[in-house]
């Protein structure tokens, strides 16, 4: 399966804008918005946290109900979290605003998002100007899409898209997709706004159940810094027109459509962790032989938490103590003298610790293999079959720096 | 209760020595001895990390047993974790040089702990010579206590002592302690090395049982950064000097006891927290108004370990959103729109947020209060009358530094 750098604008149908609605950023853009010719059948995953932000508790009415969706609108700047009736106020009037500069495409049909900073009020004026200007902007071009994954994002150093084809039933089906996230993301949904779009035609029982899972070994395998959000928000658009025999769960055309949402959203999952606040490196935690794959996914996580591990990557430093210290601190039961510690990286591969202990390995070469912007650490608990994958970054200044002054 | 000051040598009958064995450091000691004239009564409270170090099984198997105790030998450098059999062949052969230097001890009577870098073993030459120097230098006095908290440092910045007297029916009883800790530090039993001296007659039980409610209610509500370390421990020794009549569970001299013991650790805990790896300011949560203890708890720590939070904390700034956020993802169910915050510190106290939204305060106000180098966030939850309090620090550019190259 290819994966394409194209976005949400790759699948038929679909168009994107952007614009500078000057809400808190000044000289860049701040709003995007996609729209969709044709109804799509909607799907989609949110925070766990109980404080939600308003457009989460927008969002999740309509996509848990059987209404066509038409429209996504986001802004970066300001969450519209904990901002009480006031917020969900501007959540209906953001709707509002883009069912009127859009034909046919009614209020109940417009999603909603926002990324930002907690606990401050949506300045409506300039949302409505923004969404008047990106209506006159809709664009059905790769770069439109690019602009509007550009547009979402807030600490992010880089946009974040991903877009496959693939056939179903004779058929070609494309998703495409964009992402945003750097801080506040830990496992618990997505922590962070993602919007999938697809021409496919599919149930909306399996746009859901295909998204639930694939969610669950994705996005809920990525931490930052443990904080989950209260925006966190994940949504998938399927318009129909790739004309393809409707797509049930249950099917091959199914398995293939799983699939092929798996590769995009893992794509955007390891840029995220990578582009995660003041990284300077991808942290991958695999875990192999585990009992089952519920505990394979708790370790994989508790390492790639490690605030210890995660300060020993950023100084490239084969500190597996912490490793096995963040295993063991888990809640999962196992034998430490069965564990295996291995570290991966563009340069190789070395064997680190053995049956609970250190091998003597060449220190040196260690550090050269960690030095590389991707590195993995591959445990095998010897315990089992099952295996799990967590992705994370390292620990650095620029973090600290990041977020002892993110509201000014 | 007044506490003091002074450390493990307070109790009648306990004297302490101190040395540098050369085991990592130069320049410093890195050795501690704690010896009772009388046999000890024990109690300790151990990590839960199934990666378990050494001294942890060590000691474990001692304070269970019903065995009197003599002394604690402690070295900072190499934490004997992740060393198999021929770590704990070490913790014998340190006991051994223990016992072969003092009058009247068995190997048995000896507890042993180490604190420092996962992974490497002990050099016996380097233990057994320090054994011997402090042998000859043990002392009662009140500096000795002072060299020997300072001994077990690793990435600490201060010596943690404190101490107090109570009167129980009659007769004078004093707990002294001294604890390490920095970084690596997370609630799920102590998260560090404590030792406790008493001079009270207490029975084995209710040793046991103070000791165990006491930790819950300081050392495990200590978070520095979420990491439970493999040699977490905390005992008590209570060698009877003070002869008086011996303290039972469920009776009053119990609970003063108690009471005393809750002093002096939550003293340390705050210490420790404010002198967590890096800390410009010790960082208070408490819970008010939650439905029971547990979930004060559970809520407390959530906001004490927070990440975001922790480093808006360092840029003095009532980020209280963040806040919010992290008493949303603690796993406690609550309605955020009844949420009341506050932060207050010697410079004063500020209401941010009410019915779970921003009350419009004076931004340089709270900046002037969150300022100090003990800073306290009351989150009142509207829900029932329960209570809890965390302690940790904040996250600062410095905890990077000395985490992302401990081992060279």
């Amino acid at each position: 399966m290819n994966l394409s750098d194209g976005g949400v604008t790759a699948p038929k149908g679909f168009l994107a804008a952007h614009t500078a609605a000057g809400i808190k950023y000044s000289d860049r853009d701040d709003m995007a918005m996609i729209v969709s010719e044709a109804d799509c059948v909607s799907a989609g995953t949110y925070t766990r946290n109980v404080v939600k932000a308003a457009p989460v508790i927008w969002d999740r009415e309509i996509t848990a109900s059987k209404a066509p969706v038409r429209a996504v609108v986001v802004n970066a700047g300001i969450a519209n979290a904990c901002t009480g009736e006031e917020g969900m106020g501007y959540c209906r009037d953001t709707a509002d605003a883009v069912a009127k500069v859009l034909q046919d495409v009614e209020p109940k049909q417009v999603l909603v998002a926002s990324t930002g900073v907690i606990g401050m009020q949506l300045p409506m004026d300039k949302i409505r100007g923004g969404i008047e200007a990106m209506a006159k902007d809709l664009s059905h071009s790769r770069e439109a899409a690019g602009l509007a994954a550009r547009a979402i994002m807030t600490t992010d150093t880089i946009p974040k898209e991903a877009s496959v084809v693939i056939e179903v039933g004779g058929s070609k089906i494309t998703i495409g997709a964009m992402t945003k996230g750097s801080g506040m993301i830990h496992p618990n949904m997505c922590t962070m706004l993602c919007f999938v779009t697809t021409d496919a035609v599919i149930e909306k029982n399996a746009l859901q159940a295909a998204l639930s899972s694939v969610v669950e070994d994705t996005f809920n395998m990525v931490s930052v810094d443990g904080d989950t959000s209260t925006n966190d928000t994940c949504v998938v658009l399927a318009n129909g027109m790739a004309d393809n025999p409707p797509i049930k769960e249950g099917t091959e055309a199914y398995d293939t459509f799983r699939e092929a949402l798996f590769e995009v959203l893992k794509k955007l999952a390891m840029m995220m962790a990578g582009d995660g606040e003041g990284a300077t490196a991808l942290f991958e935690v695999r875990i192999e032989g585990a009992k089952n794959r519920q505990e394979a996914r708790t370790l994989a996580k508790s390492v790639v938490t490690s605030s210890l591990t995660k300060a020993a990557i950023y100084g490239h430093d084969a500190n597996w103590g912490r490793i096995l210290c963040a295993l063991g601190y888990s809640g999962v039961d196992f034998d430490p003298s069965d564990v295996t510690l291995t570290f991966e990286s563009a340069e190789g591969s070395i064997l680190i610790a053995k049956d609970g202990h250190g091998v003597g390995f060449d220190e040196e070469e260690a550090t050269r293999i960690l030095s590389r912007d991707h590195v993995t650490a591959i445990c095998d608990m010897h315990m089992g079959d099952a295996t799990a994958t967590a992705w994370g970054c390292d620990l650095t200044h620029e973090y600290v720096s990041i977020n002892a002054d993110y509201r000014s």
